[in-house]
């Protein structure tokens, strides 16, 4: 790596007075879509490093995390997960981690934008497996209308999309109408739902997570909000789980346990039933945020975090 | 606030290729004593700033999660704390949180550093208070000292100290002869130890957290490890709370509750027992950490977070 | 010096995709005025700086050849200047500069910003003495209106103003009308005229330097442009120093430093008479640019530098 | 351009508190070879900028006036320049001026590294025809072996090294042994010598400016020193033309003109007699420091600028 390289530094604001600055030892890839700006940076403190829109998507040291935390509850919680639809998800993480489910035939992965995919696929070895598997359909299309006019119904839809910036590609993905008229329309009988929903720290939850808790809770019977501090996203990170079945128990840690040994290829990292436990006790900040939210989420009343899509 | 001021920003590294910059508005406080600089800064995104050696110790914006986590598990878990010893907390944050205990009737804080004490108690208001409180002996001098040859044990010890920094002036407080010969001596039967015990993420856990956490086991009959992200810190940050009997029951979240409603004035804003609960349940990474961590911190084999003091 | 003060930075962008950062290890005034923001910072690397609306305007390390260069050769050229009025200079340099003549003996500084005086004659210890000297009137007071309203005439004026940005206090004092209905009428026969003109290099003198030579050339018989490389402006700096008798000689390089010799007290550090021959030949980059400029400044096609007063 | 490279930075430092950052659009070449690290940057402040080792060489923005003032005064003051030879210049532009000299009927310049030679003649098309030129003979190895080697003498001898950094490949070639075995005994009769010579401002002239000036002084018989700002510098930049006759008249600016338009294909964008002229009349503190200056460089007592090559 050369000298210069060692000056060339990745600048990423992250609040109008605040930013943070990486260096990058070369540049992957650099280019931009009809959707989105995109660069694939290698960098000495994060690994190799997913820019959308200039915005810090997933790095390498710590998407494994991030990933594991929004594939693995959702599908353990489903009795038998056997079909599964991924809306974005192009970096290839997801559904890497979807196929590693014993029981999962079918994926349908559906992101907007090939540029992504073709990037990450080349560059992001991790996944190459995954972009490979037989069982994996892969539509370069809009989310919402291939969900829509997919033929069947799915165990589990996973929501991995950006997050819900003003002008971005992304923010009618996080709707009660598109829950309700979708999402939740395609899911079979006990089917699940999993969202992530942007940061959930304590001074920031508010930002979209305690909406997006809220809009879901409208539309299905039974939601488990968690979270867990993502370092390279600078905060602590919120997903939501939504279940179809008013009944769905909560699994205690050796029944999580049992089923990622039954079910999953390999071991994970960073999960397991304690930490799953730990992950949904969410601190008293939050959970008075999650009950005071008012806000649910429409075309109309869209809430954005910082930046613009 | 000036332009120019807009234009002033504070540095930190945070590892070899990675830093932050925050906008400070204004400077309250420069200056250097015999052991340390201190600055003290004002800055729109984390409000007022207390730096050590260029290394942000607490902010405004979120010390209250930071001192909560500090002193209330631990004054909690004891029966009746009436005597408290805190080494260092010359912010006098971790002070103001142990007086709102009301059976607290003693507390000696021992900070080395008179410049840290007096800048603090001008300018951060929120402590000024405790500093007036007539149960507060404030005694500026070497923590290790006083505790050493104070007449009388204590029910708690808080370590509140700077991160164990090679050259810097705290790390012979993180050391298995001084837990043993010096802190455990000087607990009443029954009495609680805590120390904050630096950055504990799945990825940074091992920098000192583990070895702190097995340092402790190898004098205490119990030691509790949790963590919780501190945006400010940028890190999930590490505590170790060490039980002098082998016998203690861990408290179920409606005790520390009614624990909490009973001694404490006022109510807290991020802790009740849900949240610790949560926070007790580390993930797989770091319980893995935590078990194969093989070092004991002593004088001569002492390990370092990355900076010098 | 803290550590953090070490960390402490000023920045200033150069321009749209450029800038600079300079440490301060303190902070000596920050203020604002009803005109303008006020920093006055301490540097290890250019001295004391004063940065007004976020723009360095004069450091310690080269603020003697600026204002060298701005006071000397417009004095010296005059047979014998008795009277002089400054358009703003709050700094004190320039006054300091005028004061060394001993041929001076009355000076009216008129500059509106009380806030700037107070803090420079306070922390600028070079100045000072030029603060207290009997010959010296200041005025707080818009220039304009103090030179159009003086009972007498001058045989110097000197524009030592902040550049002409939108919105900011001084464009109007770099205009066609003013310059031919306020500084001619103001100046005694065989009066000179001197204003610092902006950015002067081959690929910035088309900024407003000029547009402000093609201006005087407009209003006075002989206009002579210069320019000089100042460090700490990040660019070579133009002058434009005009002349009310047609006759005008450029003056020998010996003739300038017998002036010199003469009339100023002490020795000049950058000027004499070779330095000021070299500085009036200007390159063919910049005399082109001066040929080629069409543009006469006015009240409605004021022209402005990058930034916004 | 993608937004994560508008968030791209190229940071120098300019000094141990003191750096700049220009964006970086897109990253051309990057590489290292035996000798250095090379990197060309295309950025929206500088267009196309070459870094050695990290630090700026040469930017499209402002090439045109180092190599003009490098080449043709140098050869513009010899009578009739047939035979030229470089050392360094491995950009290929200083080649690309000399070529525009009908006169010159073989160059031969000799590079240390392929690398700069390759990326440069790839990149910055604007040298391309030069390197195609059949008169150009292009060797790639040690300079002064080359020099001291090659079978005839030269009319015209260029220096167009890299700043004699400590540890770098260039600094042998600035000492007194050099200049007195090798440079003079390849001039031809009548031969001159020209130098880049590093910063000349006034606070920078002592670094090797005024050090390289004495050197050569104790070697030929009279020596020109003469500096311009380069903004892409960020200083004002020295050179050293040496004359092997004793007897050599300085030019008059027609003189330079009128051998200019007779010679050199095209027309020069910033250098004609008038402009050099202003360019030989240093100011009086770069006058100082030369006629101060007591140190010859040789291998023993080499002086380097800030940085390590």
């Amino acid at each position: 790596m050369s000298e210069a390289a060692k000056r060339l530094w990745v600048e990423e604001d992250l609040g109008p007075d605040f930013r943070w600055s990486y260096r990058a030892s070369s540049i992957l890839f650099s280019g931009k879509s009809k959707y989105q700006e995109i660069d694939l940076v290698d960098t000495p403190t994060f690994g190799k490093v997913l820019l959308l829109d200039g915005k810090m998507q997933s790095t390498e040291s710590d998407e494994k995390v991030y990933h594991e935390l929004l594939v693995h509850p959702t599908l353990l919680y489903h009795p038998c997960p056997r079909t599964v639809f991924i809306m974005g998800g192009g970096e290839g993480a997801t559904a890497r981690e979807v196929l590693r489910h014993r029981t999962v035939e079918a994926l349908v992965m559906a992101d907007i934008d090939q540029v992504v995919v073709d990037a990450c696929s080349k560059h992001l070895l991790r996944n190459t497996q995954a972009f490979a598997d037989p069982r994996l359909k892969l539509v370069i299309a809009d989310a919402r209308a291939q969900l829509e006019s997919w033929p069947h119904k799915f165990d589990v839809i996973i929501g991995d999309l950006a997050d819900p910036l003003d002008g971005g590609p992304c923010y009618q993905l996080y709707t009660q109408e598109f829950y309700e008229t979708v999402v939740r329309e395609k899911l079979n009988p006990g089917g699940v739902f999993v969202t992530q929903s942007g940061p959930a720290s304590f001074n920031s939850c508010t930002e979209v997570f305690t909406c997006i808790h809220r809009t879901l809770s409208t539309v299905f019977p039974k939601v488990l909000p968690y979270a867990q501090h993502i370092p390279s996203f600078c905060d602590t990170w919120g997903y939501n789980l939504a279940f179809t079945s008013h009944t769905q128990e909560v699994l205690k840690p050796e029944e999580l346990d049992q089923r990622a040994a039954e079910r999953i290829v390999g071991e994970l990292e960073f999960l397991d039933g304690q930490t799953f436990a730990g992950l949904c006790q969410l601190n008293k900040a939050v959970r008075q945020a999650l009950a005071n939210e008012q806000e649910v989420y429409t075309v109309d009343s869209a809430r954005f975090i910082h930046g613009t899509g």
